[in-house]
């Protein structure tokens, strides 16, 4: 999508230096920086650290880092070393898991010389493919809020609530929640976005700055504000993303997501997942029991990032000295809560026959 | 309750310079500043600025107001302009009403002479209720988690979970929503408290001070962690504050609070609140419908304040430039979801029948 009118991916592989640069999104929304990874240390930083960040993004940085390490050995040792590397770098999205399997299966027939150019491709394809999986999920959610905006008297907008940044900046490009934003507003749908600021990590300063670069109308709020905004009738419905979704429909995603799951459940608001295929995960049933939840430092909870009264990034500590912080970073929203799933191939349940029948060939596979 | 060892209220009267002091709360936990209060304008800006706030804390300063107010003027305009001044302060919390509607009925009979004695004494009346509603209501939520800890094993904490700051800040003195941990704590029952940031002002803060002052082990979570700790067991019972709870039991507090009502719905953890009599509105029903919520400054939730780097108190922008914010500063939790009351003559269920049994005298006066 554009930033200050120019059109950017969240990463792009720069031919000449042989690349891969991304945005910084550490400091964003108030300084756009440009970085360049070079060294496996780099792309395992890079996702540790989240200048990278929501998961079909981390998918496509872990098929380039797969490609460097081809690049550098494409022994098969290598290979596996630099799969359990990257595999580490967080343990809840499951798009990470997914590109690197798919990059060690594709590459392991390949013979050594030419795993390096294959793995390259394969990343280039991946990447490219997140941005067709977004656009088609626009495509559906955008006929979801069309739906609801035809309900309403003309000029008056879609009021959607969204949590964290499920945006093109934690994709490739479009996003998930944000690509039927995006397309309805360019269809000439009036919108108005319930941000949700999202700690510890404000996440939702990025979907303002995405949102406001697009202009699109918005709000920013504390995540405590959602469910009054929906006991009085002030949001059409809530579109939120997935780090990882079971195969009956469970949504594991940023701390906070099942809150308002709950109030929008409790007020008849319908509450929808936008998902790339990659994110789900065939292989588990029970997201509250069975998928891991990374507890993330305390400092993220207990300093705020933001910008200063010189206009410089600063960090300041807003709980009392040496007060100890909890940080779990997803919670699972069980699959009673969520109206609906918003893929790549169109809406469906969020059951485990809503999924088996939108992608036959994976549910059997792993039934 | 203590601070560094010394005993403090968070208001106190001083004779010798016939002036109000308190504790400016805007600037905890990270320093501790009294400040007096000596014109009607100071009264209103600390309770606007919360300086003070917490339902019981800006109801005893507005009787305070109205004690200097007849220092002052003792006429009966006065008294009533007075009475308009400080109640356009805070529109929410029905305590500051109350305060202000029991001083002008008890002073509209005095003559105008004796008018600032009897407005002073009833203002050091009211603060001194309000310590002993506090510790009555303590002792009632301390018999709930007497029992919850009895039906674990010996040792294990009491995992209790809390919203915003209904500590000894927001009162005269011991807390509502706190009391019971206190007298749970020095009764010797292993505690555990899990304290909501509570953005958008973090009051998270002050209650992590006041526990970790007393040393009752807690740790500071975002708001939005509370659902997956109760998905996962960790909470033992939710006990939150108040600013208003109307006759059958529905509860206006800070903003979110509705959010945590509902996970521990959905989770069977009991959920109860703590209130003061005087925080009860009997002439409202529907708390959704008939409570007017606060829009406050939306620069509360597009900045943030802590403790810089060189650990001075600073503030930080954390949504782009030019982002607009949004800011209901409370929300209502209806009735259904709310396992009981805790009042200062005991625990309640949240139904018109169970107030009306524990207050007759008031029920009748207003049914």
């Amino acid at each position: 999508m554009k930033v200050n009118g120019k059109h950017y991916r969240s990463l792009w592989w720069v031919e000449s230096r042989g690349e891969l640069e991304i945005i910084d999104q550490r400091w964003l929304p108030h300084d756009f920086r440009i970085e360049a990874l070079t060294t496996m240390q780099d792309y395992a930083d890079a996702i540790v650290e989240m200048r990278v960040r929501g998961a079909p993004l981390i998918g496509a940085t872990a098929a380039y880092g797969m490609a460097l390490a081809m690049a550098q050995d494409p022994s098969d040792a290598n290979m596996d070393k630099s799969w359990d590397f990257l595999d580490r770098t967080r343990p809840t999205a499951i798009n990470l898991r997914w590109a690197l399997n798919r990059c060690r299966e594709a590459l392991r027939p390949v013979a050594e010389g030419n795993r390096a150019d294959v793995a390259l491709k394969l990343a280039h394809e991946i990447a490219d493919e997140d941005v067709d999986i977004c656009h088609s999920i626009g495509q559906h959610g955008l006929a979801l809020i069309r739906e609801i905006a035809a309900k309403k008297p003309v000029g008056e907008p879609v009021r959607i609530l969204t949590h964290c940044n499920a945006g093109w900046l934690a994709t490739v490009d479009w996003g998930t929640a944000t690509s039927p934003m995006y397309q309805a507003f360019d269809a000439g749908i009036p919108l108005h976005v319930w941000v949700d600021e999202t700690r510890p990590r404000n996440q939702g300063a990025l979907t303002s700055w995405e949102l406001g670069s697009h202009g699109i109308p918005h709000k920013y709020i504390v995540d405590n504000a959602g469910g009054h905004l929906m006991q009085h009738g002030l949001v059409d419905l809530v579109i939120v993303g997935t780090d990882r979704t079971t195969r009956r429909g469970d949504v594991c995603n940023k701390i906070g997501t099942y809150l308002k799951a709950l109030a929008a459940h409790d007020n008849g608001v319908p509450f929808y997942v936008a998902l790339p295929s990659p994110t789900i995960d065939w292989t588990v049933d029970d997201g509250v029991a069975e998928i891991p939840i990374e507890e993330r430092d305390a400092f993220e909870v207990t300093h705020v990032q933001g910008l200063n009264a010189d206009g410089k990034i600063s960090t300041v500590q807003v709980s009392p000295n040496g007060t100890q912080g909890g940080n779990p970073a997803f919670d699972v929203t069980p699959n009673r809560l969520v109206t609906g799933l918003i893929t790549e191939r169109g809406v469906c349940a969020a059951t485990p026959e809503g999924l088996a029948a939108l992608f036959p060939e994976m549910a059997k596979v792993s039934g």
